[in-house]
């Protein structure tokens, strides 16, 4: 018995492995460069969310009359229906907002008027929809099970200023609404990672757009993906004070344990992303007059690259989850809603990639290598 | 700006590259050869399902006591509880039961009792308790939207026999029940295709195994996945008559239209489990005493062999679905039905699979090659 000459070297974990081309998003992990559809993040991180995900989907930057018609677009599809409240409704309240989630989308799909229309058309009409209706539902989730009464959508407010605000019932500041949309830009999308690489696996079989984005969410979900934002507010949380932090880390290193928020495995520099959201997290830190959460980050990066960059000369920096969860804590949200948050930012990215893939599929199938034993004939 | 060294080659829908070794199946496409643990899937046609879900689940064949044990523990598990039953009457009737198992599967794991538990007893327990629901998720959708009182679980029944008894209120034949449960054995594992892939993609993130499986399930509907039962179904139903076929088929040849059931990445001969099906299929079509649709059948696999194999070479050859959508037209199975069928024996292989990816996890991450601009600097 013999396996095809193509069978040869096992990459595990896909890594270095090129799966398919794509027009969507670059890296450049030796440099820290990442560019949406060729632009840069810096630039794109003073955008609105609403002008990214236009980017993304349609892939050319809107015009300023585009993007007046795209918000107001999206701000008509932030509504969900009763059905929808109802299955948030069933859902056990101790879960993390990222189990509701997966499930709302789920049951939507049976209800969206596009149902079983796999066309590039019913696919732009779906996407639409999803980006605005996923705060909708994580607010909504959050609300429910702290027993209180639904914010309806405000299309006064942008996407990140309108998410705050149906989660608290109060309006954010001018900087909280502004971070909230960076956040949603700066978690948009990120070429093959795990989730978006889950959702092209789906939608290379031909199946429906949300059964995609199901995928998405359900690896997203993982912590050593998406949930680490969770796992470093858990952190911060667990230490607990600034002072506690340099024995905290340091035992963690001596112990050989995972920091959560730090390393990556394209990026062999500080992660682009991080940068921006280190700087919006010091803002936020001082708008709040509070700068706990915010110096117990900064000693932990300091720690971390003393004691693994420069003394083991391994790059572990802190990722795009590290200085977002920082920033998590000024918002006070609570950790159970972390990756979902992270996953209303990272839907356009989904959806993008789940359009390419439409638009030229092939399906993603590899092998496995069989190293067990062979028992038949003689069993 | 440069791409690092290590991105050569792209590998379109990864055909041909090995992503991880396993010990759970081989296959060898050339010979049509297909083992689940080193056991040749001839010899376990003629076991019952749930001897192969112990296979699966714990890498061996059970003793006669194991199975006896290990059948009333997943015979004790099939109840599926209120809140469940209240996401299916929240569907919309008209959707495939695919799309309701997905969505009760992604609920019920909020009230799954190792909620967060990612050790691997609990996720054997879990295991178990998703394989033994199943049936009863789908049948009682089934029974839900067709307006009929649900129908408990019989522990004297097989899974396969139980499954057809939910759905119909009636018990079947011991044919149609030993037929339903083989259906079972031969869907439950096929190394990795896109949807256990997907499941692995999603566990390798340590995302949790309902997520994991939920993303098996939106990848297996699609039409070029599992999808393709349904459709052999409906293209059954369209033809209507064995006079009409080879006028049908010849048309779709000719105009260059995919012949679903027919063709497989891996096989390049015919495929195991498609001439175990074509047999059954013979089976159930003489119990019946009613010849048409495997006459159908036949005559549709003599066509393609003749004009596509034979006339141009190529090696498209009945798959699995082919014949197993001939039989669940006699098994009277709505084609709604079809690909959650599938699901009820592949979840055993998925399952299998986060396991394996559990025991000894690296994040399936690979890269991709940008192809677009670059517009940053004069942007």
């Amino acid at each position: 018995m013999f396996l095809g000459a193509f069978i040869l070297n096992v990459k595990k974990g896909l890594e270095g492995i090129v799966a398919l081309e794509t027009e969507i998003s670059f890296i450049d992990g030796e440099n820290g460069i990442l560019e949406y559809r060729g632009i840069n993040i810096e630039q794109l991180a003073d955008q609105s969310f609403d002008v990214v995900v236009y980017l993304l989907l349609y892939s050319k930057m809107p015009t300023i009359e585009d993007t007046i018609r795209f918000s107001k677009l999206l701000k008509s599809k932030r509504d969900i229906d009763n059905k929808t409240k109802s299955v948030l409704n069933l859902c056990n309240f101790n879960i993390e907002a990222m189990d509701a989630l997966r499930t709302a989308v789920s049951h939507m799909s049976h209800c969206d008027i596009d149902l079983n229309e796999n066309t590039p058309e019913a696919n732009q009409r779906k996407a639409v929809r999803l980006v605005a209706k996923f705060p909708t539902i994580v607010a909504g989730f959050q609300r429910i099970r702290e027993k209180e009464s639904l914010i309806e959508p405000d299309p006064e407010l942008s996407h990140g200023a309108n998410f705050i605000y149906m989660l608290r019932g109060e309006k954010p500041t001018e900087l909280e609404a502004r971070i909230m949309d960076t956040d949603f830009v700066l978690s948009a999308e990120h070429e093959l990672n795990a989730s978006t690489f889950s959702t092209r696996v789906t939608a290379s079989t031909i199946s429906d757009i949300h059964s995609a984005i199901i995928s998405g969410l359900g690896t997203l979900k993982g912590p050593i993906h998406g949930g680490a934002r969770l796992a470093v507010m858990n952190l911060l949380d667990e230490i607990g004070d600034v002072e506690k932090t340099e024995e905290f880390i340091l035992n963690l290193i001596k112990n050989k344990q995972k920091i959560m928020g730090f390393g990556h495995r394209v990026y062999k520099t500080m992660d682009p992303r991080a940068k921006i959201f280190k700087k919006l997290a010091k803002e936020i830190a001082e708008e709040k007059g509070d700068m706990k959460w915010y110096q117990m980050g900064e000693m932990m990066e300091k720690i971390v690259t003393r004691e693994i960059v420069e003394k083991k000369g391994k790059p572990i920096y802190p990722n795009v989850d590290f200085y977002a969860g920082v920033i998590y804590k000024y918002l006070e949200f609570p950790p159970k809603l972390a990756t979902a948050i992270f996953a209303i930012g990272r839907i356009s990215g989904w959806l993008a990639h789940c359009l390419e893939q439409y638009a030229d599929n092939r399906l993603i199938r590899p092998r496995a290598k069989y190293v067990g034993k062979h028992y038949s004939g003689d069993k």
